[in-house]
């Protein structure tokens, strides 16, 4: 959809996404006694979920791309060429990222798919999209093909960080690295729509500009700026709640302390944090 | 070879490679109880195999760019030019794939030769063909340069795959990717061979149509999505199967358990596939 | 600041913590007994200070661009346009370095911060560096461009190293390198300010003459040299510097040896040099 | 130089290192007893002669390109100009790549330079001539820049392999590699010799034609093909040579074994070499 709700839906996809995880990584980097069963019990089902909300997302995604009145309503090619190409591109997209979070969600139910599989489904949807958009922008106008370009970093940004969790998997530098990425890369299609088509009514933007092009790359590096800030103020929210709510509890383990012995674990925790 | 053929001859190649690629993984995935000697024997015995068969499949690639009724016969330079550049190129290219077979065939036959040697030399044979297909397109209509360029995409991702693999041999997520890359790289060729030489003998497609490009872009992308769901199915017909002769070997095993001593990798395994 | 200073001031950061980062880590890695507590603690403090120096050049660098005589003043945007947009991008650069700078100091001042997000932080200040830069030089003269261009080869080798670094810390060759990179950097900026706004009065270079292009790729690779070679000298320095002390306490230590127990960590270190 | 000499002077250089590499590493590998301090011994005996031959070959590159007859004789700048900005040029490269051999030398000389240093220095060597190379070749003929522009993939390759070897120092395969794209680089020096100035005074190449570029591209890869072999034989026969060696005095220790204890590493070794 080449209009502003076509930039503002997935945009707000991947912020809600960006903040969510900022959220979670967070907390359960905060929880690390991870040898906890009950805890680990709660996090496989957090995960089955995260997925299955991308999926429904990706599938809002897909109808409202191929759905809304002008769209290609499912119809591909008619004698002469081909329908509403830039509507089934985007389906396309929506499809990987549907697809990655569909393959989460039965990494987490079933032991037997190898862990490391989501996120190289999440990378390949990076791809994906990274090569729809760089193709998907010939023959614009030159501020339109500069604007989309710059998601590219993000794109890359987020492949990179998600192929090496593969290997090096809950790892919380990389983590928060993916949540500021994908935050921005939300913020920055709102941008998009904001700029290509103003939702005020107002005039577009001089595309051909050389100080407009320069304003956006700088802008660009400020949407990367507050998705930081956002992360970093999602981390240190979820700091201070898990640590108060451990010194809550930690009171009432005192008392409980010489009746059980896990505060083992939690005395482990403690110097974990520290030394790391 | 500029014509169908010359594109559905390596892209069955790399179909066939993938699937059985896909299968063979998969299966040890499954079987990871390798301090098995017997099995272990097995398995280099099938890797052996492997590589004569890409042996054997570059050589016919070979006799054939050479031995087409157009082809070069052999023949490189006559008095003034260079004669079918374009099939001695497509030699260039089996012939690494072919050389990447033998060096696996000689890893696994003496064990003096490092293991990771084989891998490099896949790594080098994508490099080999990426080179190739890039400088080879050029001066050609622009969906012939795109949707050649694309194999780049697959060639590049198998590269990378291959390549990491020399540090971190037998993990199953780089062969399951490398399975999917291979069959969307086998898939893509059939499909360039649609594209540009029609086996209909219908109308070539339109070569400087900008929708075109956008369609083939997507095009490749459901190559990738495809790939995936044959790699995804011929994980899970694997996953059932070993599972299955499993619990009926399994059973059996409960009769034996108190005579022998080997159940112990049995539940080794199992612990394993559930942690990991 | 399109002028002489402008170039200079950034430049002379950038020479400083290179030359203060070759010293820093030459000399914390002769002195690696580092389980010593009380050296620990000031390794800390040393690294709070550091960070803290960088938040103090960020905000001189901001507050220079934004208030010289023909600077921005903190105006965006008049009716017409933006106003003074090379300073606006100057004062990003700046804003992503002293963030970095700001986030050193929160590492070490707070525990539960984890590690590696310092060097996930200054990593992407260079990606923002360059990306300013890559699109900075625009329409500009081709000796313009291409002299700014190489800045962002330092720039690419600092940010690998330094993302590596997030995962390997501590790594002496990569500290060593990424001070090279730093000085390498600081003395192109120098050498920017010189060919394009020579401090002398003298006539400006030729901007489209290939000859020129050429030796300043040539200068460049000279500036590597010298930075190698200023680091390398820092590095042979200090080792000189603390292998002196080490035999001089050594001395000390002998007498005391006996009734100590901290000289085995000594012992421990020189094995460990010995043997790395 | 601009000539035939000019190219295959390094070529030799690279070609030399190459094969000399080839023989090193596997003789290495076959030997890895390292724990036997007198091979050690040697082992850093060889590092360092290496490192002063390359060196040397340095200090030639540079002479030969300074004080040939239409050499720059030391003189950079004369009033109206730059002087023979190519030969300048190559003297760069070869300064690096003689720091490079000199830092060698140093890191086994003092065991307090840490490991590492030495093949980052080799990296940064093969970046500076890339940097050198890669904008060298502007505003030449088709064919010339193409030629050139290949030497960049062996570079490439080389680099990213010497920069790995900084972390993962010792490892045979990484080694080979290096070896098989140094002997590349230098077969591939003599072939822009033969092509761009052909020694036996016949007509240069047609340097537009599309079909010469076609094929000079085919040609770089059967240079690596060929560099394979050429290392591939190497390791085969010093394979060979050290298992007759080891089987010759193997069948002394047999007779001497009851009496020493060193039978125990030989034992590892052979363990090793199948496990591996």
């Amino acid at each position: 959809m080449a209009n502003f709700k076509g930039h503002a839906l997935p945009g707000s996809f991947f912020l809600i996404f960006g903040i969510w995880w900022s959220l979670k990584y967070s907390f359960r980097y905060m929880n690390q006694n991870g040898k906890n069963r009950k805890m680990n019990y709660y996090y496989r089902k957090i995960e089955i979920i995260d997925g299955g909300v991308r999926v429904f997302f990706a599938i809002i995604g897909i109808l409202a791309e191929q759905f809304v009145p002008d769209g290609p309503h499912l119809h591909l090619y008619n004698d002469h060429d081909w329908i509403k190409l830039m509507n089934w591109q985007h389906c396309t997209m929506y499809l990987f990222y549907g697809l990655s979070g569909f393959i989460d969600m039965l990494t987490f139910l079933f032991p037997v798919i190898p862990l490391g599989l989501d996120r190289l489904l999440m990378s390949t949807a990076g791809i994906i999209e990274g090569i729809l958009f760089y193709y998907h922008v010939h023959n614009r106008p030159l501020l339109d093909q500069h604007i989309h370009f710059l998601l590219l970093y993000t794109l890359a940004g987020g492949v990179i960080c998600t192929f090496i969790e593969i290997f090096l998997r809950d790892n919380i530098v990389l983590e928060l690295f993916r949540a500021s990425l994908v935050t921005a890369h939300g913020t920055w299609f709102w941008q998009i729509g904001f700029v290509l088509y103003p939702p005020s009514g107002g005039p577009a933007w001089d595309q051909t500009s050389h100080n407009n092009i320069m304003f956006i790359t700088m802008c660009f590096c400020w949407h990367c700026l507050a998705a930081v800030i956002i992360v970093a103020i999602n981390f240190s929210l979820v700091c201070g709640l898990v640590n108060r709510l451990k010194r809550f509890r930690g009171e009432e383990h005192i008392g409980i302390k010489k009746l059980t012995s896990d505060s083992n674990s939690q005395a482990a925790l403690l110097n974990d944090t520290d030394e790391e």
